[in-house]
């Protein structure tokens, strides 16, 4: 288990974390999956999660444009919406910033804002405003499902196809590129967008949803490889990847010689890089072929099924199977 | 406008904000309040609130101890929804912190928010958990209100009378008492309990909307004198408040030669001192009969009463005016 893991563990452990509760408030589904999932009476349900996005974690006040910030902070949160397969509806900023802050560094933060919550339907209904030395963000969502159920990570079924909605590992190659200076040219823009500003997929996850065709889904954040183990684990199964379906990222020429020297390898992005927002799910076999009608169904990628072993196994083209080892963005993980 | 009112309003004016919605999650209250009013369908309206509660800003890691941290940080943020007159259900925990605090620290800090939470009859929901070198908490939380409609801030009408819930400035006594190394004599412990476990007035708040008698409320949580600005802002009038009929704290009698020593002053400490978290309510002369009724009434205090003009007015016993500036937390005022 990842270090995260271990820690949601134990706080879901020393506190009052069971799903119940009086009509009006009743706790369907806790601690564990994108969203947790209320009951807010007369068969009317929400989905509610929460996110930080903190300075010198998640954004590099000198990497990161403002108004990325405000734009990624809001679009990160809300794609856990998505995983559940709801509406996004209504959000609370929780905004810690240092006096130096609140001038322009914040107009432009709230610019980015406003453009992901208009582009997602989400209206501020409340939040909390402090002075800290450092910007810490604090969002939550509340989205709407209402008559239909959510779906959660732990419905995968053994034989099931496994599907993501993007190509991955284009954020974390975006970061990349970033970090070392070679952001602002023509050919890496695109990339970098991904990275900065990117899409929660909440079109998809609410026709997966209203269609019932997933069995399991999530929203990829901290990488495949790390999602993908989680989905499992809440599941109970195992997984088997096709190494060469996995969508990678898609590289101008000019930058593939250029890759070894800056020690970026394609498929390890694909497999280990977070931050994309794309949906991983699982659809029943029999269910698949109606997926053809989904919103953006060209991009959607069948990548591997879900075996009755407990491993993650990664297969290329000639069968050979190795273990695929939890490597995405883990924030405890000993450097 | 207090600095920290002012960030506010900007923040709302830059992002979607309005109320209205589909019926679903339809926004009835929005930025401003101490909650936001969500219909979740069929007269069905929860409340919504989130705080944040920041190593160096809101605590101090060499003087609190981890299960106050854990304790207050729940109890802080549930206030708002005892100040809507809801009942607290569910919470969301956002927490950050560095990898040296995950053992013991955590334990600690775990037990007290697992007290806070039993004692509030909150159900932890969900969460997000990251690194960060300091510890900085989100608390998001959900109330319940049924077909019962909101207290809000912007109710109370010229004549109404203003209550307090109980003896105000306790807590900031408390944190002075324990910044100068005084916290640990016995004579001491219990105004340091009252700034390390301080109690939301959910009861009161509950059985106040109920009995449908305040026509303002609000929580205390950044001093009389700031909380009853923005009260009066929202309700677009003005206060008179009875100088010796304001409850300051009560304090042993050894420690009274001290004060002036020490730089205290109680008067000033129950005007301006923060984190009481007791309720703040307006009444029309009518209702307040009722209040008779109400769970702790003995602690209940008319402390003055609403007027037409925008100042808050301190009478004193002579009759004699004088206006009362908002000195309570501001943590974006210059110091």
């Amino acid at each position: 288990m990842s270090k995260e893991n271990e820690l949601v563990a134990r706080i879901a452990r020393a506190l009052p974390s069971r799903v119940g509760g009086p009509p009006g408030a009743c706790l369907l589904l806790g601690v564990g999956d994108d969203a947790a999932v209320v009951a807010s009476g007369r068969g009317s349900n929400c989905v509610l999660t929460c996110d930080a996005f903190l300075e010198g974690v998640h954004f590099l006040a000198d990497v990161h444009p403002p108004d990325s910030v405000g734009y990624k902070s809001l679009v990160r949160a809300t794609s856990d919406i998505a995983a559940m397969g709801a509406a996004a509806r209504l959000f609370l900023l929780t905004l810690a910033l240092p006096a130096y802050r609140t001038g322009a560094w914040l107009d432009q933060f709230l610019r980015g804002m406003n453009r992901a919550a208009r582009s997602m339907g989400l209206r501020l209904a409340g939040g909390d405003t402090t002075k800290h030395p450092t910007v810490a963000i604090g969002i939550t969502v509340l989205g709407e499902l209402g008559r239909q159920r959510a779906v959660t990570r732990s419905g995968a079924r053994v034989g099931d196809l496994i599907y993501v909605s993007g190509r991955l590992g284009r954020a974390d190659l975006g970061l990349a590129l970033l970090r070392r200076r070679l952001g602002r040219a023509i050919w890496t823009r695109p990339l970098v967008r991904q990275h900065l500003y990117p899409i929660a997929r909440l079109e998809l996850g609410t026709w997966l949803a209203r269609h019932r065709i997933p069995s399991a889904m999530m929203d990829l954040s901290d990488g495949l490889s790390t999602d993908l183990a989680r989905l499992c684990a809440a599941s109970k199964v195992g997984a088997v990847l096709w190494r060469d379906r996995i969508p990678g990222p898609v590289v101008p020429d000019r930058l593939v010689p250029r890759l070894d020297r800056l020690r970026l390898s394609l498929p390890r992005l694909a497999l280990h890089g977070g931050d994309d927002y794309e949906l991983l799910f699982t659809v029943p076999v029999a269910r698949a072929k109606a997926l053809a009608r989904a919103p953006g169904f060209r991009n959607l990628a069948a990548i591997g099924t879900i075996t009755r072993g407990r491993d993650i196994l990664l297969m290329d083209s000639a069968g050979r199977t190795t273990k695929l080892e939890p490597l995405g963005w883990d924030p405890f993980r000993p450097k």
